[in-house]
């Protein structure tokens, strides 16, 4: 869910038409005479009528009773709810009257974690005699009949390992390496039990973070002050009353660190891929982690004994967060008792599908503009992911439509994908791209992602081109695979909330049971007017990347990119980099060459008649558009980061708005001092420039 | 110098057209009236008259008197006579009559290593009290004027660490692990010298093999049994009497297993590119080696005392090659002696050139066609590389004079390259596709190298599809960094020798200061008519890969040698990976997946009418036909080969006609039987399937 690139997209500024066409080319006929029938096709531009229609065509309605049909019931990947939607997807996309050319779906054996129905995860405070003082909630409360559903599954944390872990607790902020390092000043970790809030490191980090110290095991809690603006209370503030988190709301999620199938790394996990050992994972907890509701974190932290943590580390409960002694207060009733985790987690290869639907293009099928989303949810799911599924739906039958009735055909093919088990690491996508990765490299325009279509109210559309919010998460949703993986531009739409509005950091019920029908059409979006929005704009997007003469991708963009990146890097590195005899020069001047090379471009764009020459010239310049991104791509640059290829958009620890390589290298080298780590500075360096000069050379059409 | 493949090429029969067009298409004007003035260029097909007047063209005295230029002086890479070369060659390309649209130098910063003139390698026999007995030669004897020149390079190891060694003189025969595994079994190697033959091993493998077994030194000549059909004498039967190597005759040679500027690894060699420690550099010798002629082998090697050592491994000497004491006979001069290696090279980095040229496209100018040569030697190198040379700029002044006089200009572009420091390890050719990775893996439709043109006399033309010569050696010449790193399909083409008719390993003066226009001119192609055919035979390649309108690259043929490759892999491996259970199913079904998509587009090319569709088809099925060898690339299949990532045509140390990398994983598994080994088998057939069953849907244009 985290925003991503397509470069050049929204340098216009209108909202629903987005501003994506760089220039654009009236088709002239030419000549007299009878010339070859394709001589028509082969020049023709986006139809403005043809969006007009499609935009006048989206329904609300349609995607809210889409909605309905897929909240019914809990839809968690491999699961029968998730069968059904699978069904649903194929008779959608299938129907004669209003479906694509194609739809079929394709499975993979993934490798999933599942808490055990029978036997359930416990969280309990234990006294030293043994006696249980208070055990957290197993299931989330019931506020609507949905939350009653027997296949709503226990809140837990997949990957989590099965086992048991009893110790005094400790409160650890957020799990990140310098809350454990700091906390870690006060109290000897060894055989502690630490509660986490969310939020500052990923899930799986919270956990593996912790080990080194010697704790036992983690829980996690979403705080009211991340998420509810501080409510707390069910009577009157959190859902069913507004879009806020009850008080036994639990975030549920995948903690690993990798994404796509873990037993097969850089393979498709068929049937008969080697698998790696189970024990050869890296990246997922190797102590129980849980999550719980925050009244019961509320229940344990305010009990914490001992110094009180620092200012930042202090949440929206109405007590001051000890860092615990390790343990509880002397005084409180929980006095001497411990925390006691018993995880029972089991993993299993689990049938996962992909649904994919294709609209064939007329004058470039081999030339693919891809538009996808996830299909299976942690519970109901209405936001996540369905509110893009009803998105979707809801554009590939006013597509469908157009093209049963023989009134349009795009330019370019279109690739639908609703992707299985994105909850469990972008599994579905992720194993399509390994398995397809020759053609889709070759062939793909852009790939566009809808997951969560609408974040809430007090709305903002997110469409940006710059990549920054993505820096830390690196892989917030399916589009990972695509642009990190396979380096194709990819973008992702949706509409997101007014941060000066609310500190909630996502919508409140993201992961939980309460993220239902209900809430979507209560809390989100009443009338589906803005998921209606976000279908017109995705649409649009679609329509002009499929049926452009010249491709909306602007490389002048992603030079302004690169100078603003390099800028940063200069004022963050240089002068120590100076001192240490490694030289940015070469980087400066591959960041001078890019900008040159695009505007270039640009000009043979700009000062061409590509509807009247050849149609050779316009598929030079679309794919050298096309291929841009595919030419950051260093399958070597990042050795730890699985499946993370390119250079320019690769997630960062740093945190700072420049070349991720770069940043973290930097760090790294910066805080051990050590000489190979500043080489692997000026390695980075090396990779970052030569790339970006080779990126630069694409563009150039004079020098061969 | 090994052949390689261009799919496709040479189903066909005839010898100079080589019958590399499959389907030849018609251009028939389209319709009445006056189409666009474009219309006829894009439809336009090779023009068998221009192929005419080409071959016609294309004269042997030109090709003599190139090589008459270029074999000069010795022209080492970097060397002055190197520079000499670099400004002969663009002088050519830059002739306003005869040359080429542009033509320029491209620098790198490489590794390379020297002998010192001031201060020779030394090869002695010492006796117990430190007489020298025995002083080998250091430099080979004159016949010609040429191997005077002070700047004939003295014979030496390129990358054998500067040292000295002393010991006991042992016979190894080729080096190869399984020589030293046996030598052992009899002599302890602790301390000792090894002497060796070349062949069998890769050069630095001879050392590399050795060390392990406490081995302190090695020496390298070449037995008279493996160039000279067993003649030694320099009055009557060597040269100058013949092609036949002089008793004094070295082979020098790079003894290096990695190719491309070893500081560099997957970086182009610039000025501030990072460069690794020197001692990090893996797959060169860490003791000390040294070639000799076979007449001081002779003197060595006949006076070895002990065990006879097996037949296999008896040269041509009359005597019996004896293991060594260690060491010499009792009954011999040197009884008690050591054999000692001074040896002082040194590494330099230095600016070595590549001169590049192009004739640019007039259709499709983002298509290239790439032609190459080294042009760096040993000595004068007259054959290696310079008989290469003299038929690119042959082929350049035809081509270059039909662009100048507006006759003639390719549909696609052509990029020729004059590759520099080929003999140190492929470095030019691997320093550009470094830098220009991304805009040639898009672009480049095929490479075809032509090093050494012509072997010898008893001619053979070999250009064949099958790389099964290439096993062993894997990198022979500057195809490698395109075939093997980029998954360009590449052509190696000469002329060879009829190896019924002698077993000269290689044209006998290889690599000495004999290869000189002298030896070239009378005894390997006086007149120089087959260098003319070699010629005629990569000018009419070229063109066809340039004008014709469907690629001359057929897809079936593939499937064929998978087919191959199949057939022999089930039979040598199936039994036994079954019992492991391990499927070999699923690379079953992708060799016929690929058969059947194969035979699909090859249906489609013949049922097409290309000259009258969209130009955007013919491109369609063009840029399929293109990109299929890229398909094949995975960069991480072969971790320890560097820039090996093609899985069907990487190198092999197993030695078997099938899939390279699951033959050498098979070998492992089955010498350690360790099931990690066992493991890697599986994970490599699934990585094969894969990648072949991915290549086939890159030839399916209906299923997306």
């Amino acid at each position: 869910m985290i925003t991503q690139v397509l470069i050049g997209i929204l340098s216009g500024a209108a909202i629903l038409t987005a501003g994506i066409l760089i220039g654009h080319y009236g088709i002239s006929q030419s000549s007299s005479g009878a010339p070859p029938s394709w001589l028509k096709d082969v020049a023709k531009d986006v139809d403005e009528s043809l969006i007009e229609k499609f935009l006048s065509e989206v329904d609300n309605i349609q995607i809210q009773e889409n909605l309905r049909e897929l909240t019914k019931v809990p839809h968690m990947a491999t699961t029968a709810g998730d069968e059904q939607t699978v069904q649903f997807m194929l008779k959608r996309w299938q129907d004669p009257e209003t479906g694509l050319d194609q739809a079929w779906r394709e499975e993979y054996m993934v490798y999933l974690s599942f808490p055990d129905p029978k036997n359930p995860n416990k969280v309990t405070v234990v006294s030293p005699s043994d006696t249980v003082l208070h055990t957290a909630r197993e299931k989330e409360k019931s506020y609507t009949p949905d939350q009653d559903d027997p296949e709503v599954v226990q809140p837990y944390a997949a990957y989590s390992p099965a086992g048991h872990a009893k110790g005094k607790l400790v409160y650890a902020n957020q799990g990140k390496p310098s809350d454990y390092q700091l906390l870690n000043q006060t109290i000897d970790l060894r055989g502690t039990v630490a509660i986490t809030r969310y939020g500052g490191a990923g899930r799986a980090a919270k956990a593996i973070n912790a080990a080194p110290y010697g704790v036992l095991g983690v829980l996690v809690y979403t705080d009211p002050l991340d998420i509810n603006d501080g409510l707390m209370s069910d009577i009157d503030e959190t859902y069913p009353h507004s879009w806020y988190l009850p008080p036994s709301g639990v975030e549920r999620g995948s903690f690993n660190t990798h994404y796509g199938d873990l037993l097969t790394p850089y393979l498709a996990a068929k049937e008969e891929t080697y698998r790696i050992p189970a024990e050869n994972i890296t990246g997922i907890p190797h102590i129980p982690i849980q999550p719980i509701g925050f009244e019961d974190a509320y229940t344990l932290i305010c009990e914490l004994g001992e110094e009180a943590a620092p200012a930042a580390w202090q949440g929206a409960f109405n007590c001051t967060y000890n860092f615990g002694g390790p343990g509880f207060k002397s005084t409180s009733y929980f006095n001497n008792s411990d925390v006691k985790l018993d995880i029972f987690n089991h993993e299993e290869v689990k049938n996962s599908s992909n649904v994919m639907g294709v609209i064939r293009g007329s004058v470039e099928p081999d030339r693919y503009v891809i538009y996808g989303n996830h299909r299976d949810s942690w519970v109901h799911g209405a936001i996540d992911p369905s509110s893009g599924t009803s998105v979707m739906l809801e554009l590939t039958r006013v597509l469908g439509s157009l093209v049963q009735q023989g009134k349009w055909r795009p330019r370019r093919s279109m690739i639908f994908g609703s992707w299985g088990a994105e909850e469990f690491g972008l599994i579905g996508s992720a194993e399509y791209t390994e398995q397809y990765f020759a053609k889709l490299s070759e062939r793909t325009v852009a790939y566009v992602n809808v997951d969560i279509a609408v974040f809430g109210k007090w709305l903002h559309l997110r469409m940006t081109k710059n990549p920054l919010v993505g820096y830390l998460s690196g892989a917030g949703s399916d589009y990972a695979a695509f642009v990190h993986y396979l380096g194709i531009t990819s973008m992702d739409i949706s509409y997101t909330y007014d941060r000066t509005k609310t500190n909630a950091r996502i919508y409140p019920a993201y992961h939980t049971a309460y993220d239902t029908f209900d809430y979507a059409s209560r809390f989100i979006d009443p009338g589906f007017v803005s998921h209606q929005a976000i279908a017109r704009t995705a649409g649009n997007v679609l329509i002009r990347l499929a049926d452009s003469l010249v491709l909306p991708l602007n490389c002048s963009d992603y030079a302004e990119i690169l100078e603003d990146y390099l800028g940063t890097a200069m004022t963050l590195y240089e002068h120590q980099l100076r001192a240490r005899n490694i030289s940015m020069e070469p980087l400066k001047r591959a960041v001078a060459s890019f900008r040159s090379a695009a505007a270039h471009l640009d000009r043979v764009i700009r000062t061409s008649d590509l509807a009247n020459e050849t149609p050779l010239k316009v598929r030079r310049i679309n794919d050298q558009l096309m291929l841009l991104d595919r030419a950051f791509l260093d399958p070597l640059a990042f050795p730890d980061k699985h499946a993370y290829r390119h250079v320019i958009w690769a997630s960062s620890d740093a945190g700072k708005p420049t070349f991720p390589g770069l940043a973290d290298a930097f760090a790294t080298a910066e805080s051990s001092g050590q000489s190979r780590h500043w080489d692997k500075v000026h390695y980075h360096l090396s990779v970052l420039s030569q790339a970006i000069e080779g990126a630069a050379h694409t563009l150039l059409i004079t020098k061969l």
